[in-house]
């Protein structure tokens, strides 16, 4: 019987793979492997801990993407050419280096550890969901990678003759130092990494990534290197030994430096297959043993990868689209698994998990989520989750609400449990806003809200916000604090989410309060500029001002990342305001036009990436916006590796991306509405979750004539004369139709 | 019932304590711990894996016996002043820095983690058996120091406010680099520290040392902190904190770093103490913990300090002197007590100890010995300790041949399991002989005559033996080899061992063949030197030839650490053959003088130790050797931190001392007899092993007339016509008397 099931379901497992065209088939993860989109191709889980990607930012041969001669976030870069390794834990669409190690490499005949000499160009680059896969030339050796959750499985085929598996714990992309290892035995290794100060910052708080690898054949030798730092001074003249890598062979006990490895080598009279696991875990060597246990146990790579695949094609069915050119739905597609990897998973299989700040080792039930780039996720990729993955959403939020209570804060810009402090804004608030008014309530909105007024209140000591006191008398943040004008725009919103909240919670005092903080930014308004300018500590304007100035990471005295263009519209929530300051609907149309005709707009950062949505605002200016972001669709995404703006930020180009293509975009965050732009396929079927929306699905369909401008709009087949659509008019209806002329 | 035996058992040991005079009350651990004696005050269990010394040797403060600025190789200098800590393992008396790592350090006050500012002056120092203690001026505490076997136990008193206490894992006396550490919880701390390149040589044996380290108190506060090395180049750009130490505060993952360490800070609002228990394996953290639980458990500072004194006062106990002065008590009993220090334990409580070369983990029953400084203790050490302390001394056989199954050979200069090769000859093979023929023969003596061949036989990849080939083929090792003549008298010295051991085994071919090696140093005596020559790979004198080069550690082509006149005699097994070559007993008397009346004698190191013996071998000429041992002792050995000549050698000067003092000294090695001088006691009594010796004990009188020559001596009453007694009519007589004029 049990084997007849078996059978059955082997035969399920290959049917559903060998059926083409499933979602996770159209995935492309070479896409923003170039042009600094910050994406690896290699395998990873749904909100993997581990991950594998082909490390090639090392070595002069890569210049001038080469990691240690300039500010490089990737641990892969689709033009460079020369492999150093494997790296199994990575971070995806990020601007900073960080993790990017852990680097497995297979070599052949005389040990080599320099990774400048082993180092080799490669053929036959194969990526796909779950799948990874390459040949060495210098080696010949087929390399191919999948993961579950927390383990990364490697599967050399060696030619004849000796091999060797590196694990090389000193090159990596972080730019921390320090590891230790210990082989276990002829077929395990464990040990540790340092990892931290994304940013170039924090560094106080590095952490240690643990891990256990596991091989599927003993290693006829072993040993660690290490190339220890070099002595100066009178000692030197005795040690010959200076600075050198020193082979350790048969090492057992625990090896630690900035600079060590480990190699297994291999005799082998014909073409051998070597299987390489290896478990993470941020908490301790014995989870990461147990994460490998428990996921991946006695499972093949087939299997492992079959899971994976499985996986990924599940919760990429949740919105199926039809009716459009292959190339859409991959960049479609490609999109929205991009939005499915960070925030990704902190805790072990045993629920453990580094509780942030405290020390202390917590314990979930639920995920316990990491890596919140909330300045950029705030816009658009929680609130994609809240619509197609609310149960993930809610974890999400969770997981916030424990970093709160053990780090009395909230989170800005958490990484692996440490805050990195990045960016400016207070954007958790608006994360929970949004996703509570989504419907989205099995947490505890109390706490949620108490934590909100600390960050939004508390002056002294306030890590969230800098500034807050010039804020909260003024109205605006001063040039005393970088990004002035920015970080205000920023607080305004949060606090426009605060008081949405305080609404809905009855706290009636507190709306009235953070609607007025809302709108501060409008001190900042300078009609002569028709533009936001920064002022000093004694409320002047801050002269000479360059409203251009801040382009392209440029420092800026008033803005972060940005220019006065590029922030003049960043107050979604206020719109009918800055009509108004701007002079009428007709100046502001210009004058937003006038972002885009100068080329001031950035599609490649966050502040101005709701601006094409912005002319929906403005009675029979829709078009614009539905030019804008189809011009903008096909201009910056695109199935090739550069087919990304710039930095994923760890998903929200990619979630701009899958709303732009729906046809709908959450243009205020915190607001649960939807601007309406035209949909890029012909339907577009979103699933529900029962737990959270009464309607199995909600259907968008667009009924394209000449290709041009939205004519009619139909919600359930009446007409719909706004061009913004409600969420729960959205969730609750069945039908979003629009017609095109 | 229990209440009763415990108080008495309490103050039976009370009573040992106090009352005054007892062997262990002598000992001066500072004897030695200035003019490079290389022994440190502080405290040790017999032959302990831990040990605590303060640190006085880092920082300009200590110029000229700073460690960095020069080769050092102790932890401590008595004359020096700035101390930064308290190191948890030491060496003791050798002459290359190791270990010394581990420091613990309590100071007052804010945080200061650089030790070259938290360092500080002292004052009130004692030192005696298992017991040390100083006060720390600059923040006032009382430090005192015991220490079991394998655990280091701190006593801090600190005044009122805040205290720290430091365990510093980054500065060591050790030039080898790197650690590990984790905080556990508030009062305890696991980690490791790299240790090893011992002589500046084999650093890829470079090996952990493990910990446990448990606080009597809670801390309020504690961390970690890391000094990483400094980025150079585009990167350190953007890294404010770039080569700055980082304080990691709650710090409870795993740090690894080259500069790293912990901190626990504690507020007082009164006087407080706290002791701190640092366990120490070379095996594993797991091992540490266990050695210090099992060790150390619940007992108070002053149980360990008590059961620490006694297992000394019962070693040392086994020789009685009386009628002496205090200060010849003092600097015997001291010596003594060096040279129960090492070979010193390697295995855990559990009796795991990590093999030597095989990278596993082995388990002992008996005890397994480490540091095995050969070249130096062959020569009296292992002699002392037949004879003293016979089932230390088997073990150490044990242990020797449980190296050889490991390893494939016998060690050379043995250091926690790893091989050093430092020094030349093949030294095991006079230990294990010298040791079976006095009839301490519980170990597999055909598995060591096996190895002994090997050692001597196997010409290709042989590293104990190199130029091995010249030396069977020609009869000397010739210049292509360091120290060539030096060599070929070790390797002579061996030979005479082994065949001493064939001749007791019966295997008389092997007997011929070996006393036939033993004398081929003869090749090298140049008669119109008068002395022993180098020679060339063809056979040639090698010149320009100085035979007073060499002195003071200066490079000499055929002498290790040494001159021709210093190595001339050291051929004790062929005295005969000698006085021959030199041209008969005259000339041999004047050239042996002669070295003593130019100055050529250089007590300090090992090659000549054994000539003030010498005119033994010399009819009417003993009265010189009488006079040479005495007078040494006087000038050499003193109740003063610089009263070791030199290095201690792992104790072998210590044991030269012993032997001297009791007027008896085995200067054949390997030869079971003693050369006879005047004891410097009236009465010594030397217990006896009844496992292994038939008498419960032997005794030495003298019978000092006017303190001159020897007239007469008696053995068991009877007239003893010799200057030399055998071991077997020493051990199983009952005196030996020796009347002086």
């Amino acid at each position: 019987m049990k084997k007849i099931v078996f059978c059955f379901l082997f035969v399920l497992a290959n049917m559903i793979i060998l059926h083409a065209q499933q979602p996770a088939d159209y995935v492309n993860p070479f896409i923003g492997t170039s042009n600094f989109g910050a994406t690896f191709p290699g395998p990873i889980a749904p909100r993997g801990m581990a991950s594998i990607s082909p490390f090639n930012v090392a070595g002069s041969q890569n210049l001038p993407l080469e990691k240690d001669s300039r500010w490089l976030s990737n641990p892969y870069v689709h033009e460079n050419t020369f492999l150093t390794g494997f790296s199994q834990v990575n971070l995806s669409g990020v601007g900073c280096p960080d993790l990017g190690v852990l680097l497995l490499m297979p070599t052949t005949g005389d040990l080599e550890t320099n990774h400048l000499k082993y180092g080799s160009t490669y053929s036959e680059e194969i990526a796909k969901t779950g799948y990874y896969g390459l040949n060495i030339d210098k080696y010949n050796v087929k390399s191919e990678f999948t993961t579950s959750k927390r383990v990364g499985v490697s599967r050399f085929t060696f030619p004849k003759g000796q091999a060797n598996i590196l694990l090389n714990l000193g090159l990596g992309l972080t730019n921390e130092q320090g590891a230790m290892v210990k082989i276990v035995s002829s077929t395990e290794i464990e040990g540790m990494r340092s990892v931290g100060s994304f940013c170039y910052n924090n560094p106080e708080a590095a952490y240690p990534i643990y891990f256990v690898a596991k091989f599927s054949k003993a290693a006829d030798t072993f040993g660690v290197w290490k190339k220890p730092t070099k002595y100066k001074g009178v000692e030197a003249q005795w040690m010959p030994y200076n600075g050198k890598t020193r082979i350790m062979k048969n090492a057992t006990r625990m090896v630690v430096g900035d600079s060590i490895g480990t190699y297994f080598s291999y005799k082998f009279d014909k073409i051998e297959t070597i299987e390489v696991k290896i478990g993470v875990s941020y908490v301790s060597i014995d989870n990461a043993r147990e994460n490998l246990e428990k996921e991946t146990g006695n499972k093949s790579f087939e299997t492992v990868y079959k899971e994976t695949y499985t996986e990924w094609n599940k919760l990429l069915s949740r919105i199926k689209v039809e009716g459009g050119s292959k190339e859409n739905k991959t960049i479609f597609y490609t999109a929205l698994y991009h939005t499915l990897i960070h925030p990704n998973t902190l805790n072990d299989f045993n629920g453990e998990y580094p509780e942030i700040k405290t020390g202390k080792i917590g314990k979930t039930k639920n995920t316990r989520y990491t890596v919140f780039s909330l300045w950029d996720t705030y816009r658009n990729l929680h609130q994609l989750m809240s619509l197609v993955y609310p149960r993930q959403q809610s974890n999400m939020v969770k997981s916030m609400l424990e970093m709160y209570d053990e780090n009395g804060w909230l989170p800005k810009w958490e990484l692996n449990s440490t805050e990195t402090f990045t960016m400016v804004g207070d954007p958790a608030s608006i994360v929970i806003t949004d996703t509570y008014l989504k419907g989205i309530q099995d947490f505890d909105v109390q706490k949620a809200y108490k934590a909100m007024l600390k960050g939004a209140d508390q002056i002294e000591n306030n890590p969230l916000r800098p500034g807050l006191q010039d804020y909260i008398e003024k109205g605006f943040v001063t040039t005393k604090n970088k990004g002035s004008v920015s970080t205000t725009q920023e607080y305004n919103a949060s606090d426009y989410s605060i008081s949405l909240l305080a609404k809905a919670l009855g706290k009636k005092e507190d709306y009235k309060r953070f609607k007025n903080r809302s709108v501060s930014y409008q001190k900042l308004f300078d009609k002569n500029l028709n533009l936001l300018h920064p002022k000093t500590e004694d409320s002047h304007w801050y002269e000479p001002f360059n409203p251009l100035s801040g382009a392209n990471f440029e420092e800026n005295i008033g803005f972060i990342e940005g220019n006065a263009w590029q922030y003049a519209f960043m107050v979604p929530h206020d719109m009918k305001g800055l009509v108004k300051l701007m002079g009428g609907k007709k100046k502001f149309t210009k004058q937003l036009q006038k972002v885009f005709d100068s080329n001031q707009f950035d599609m490649a950062n966050e502040p101005d990436i709701a601006y094409p949505y912005l002319f929906n605002y403005i009675k029979d200016e829709e078009w614009r916006s539905q030019k804008q972001v189809k011009e903008l669709v096909k201009e910056y995404f695109k199935n090739k590796s550069n087919g990304l703006p710039g930095n994923d930020d760890t998903g929200t180009m990619s979630a701009w991306l899958v709303y732009a293509m729906m046809g709908i975009y959450p243009l205020v965050p915190g607001e649960p509405k939807y601007a309406i732009t035209a949909p890029m396929f012909d339907k577009i079927t979103i699933q529900l979750d029962s737990k959270y929306y009464k309607n199995k699905n909600i259907i968008i369909e667009r009924q394209l004539n000449n290709n041009g401008n939205i004519s009619k709009i139909q919600l359930n087949g009446k007409v719909h004369k706004s061009f913004f659509v409600s969420h729960e008019n959205f969730v609750n209806g069945k039908l979003l139709k629009v017609i095109q002329n």
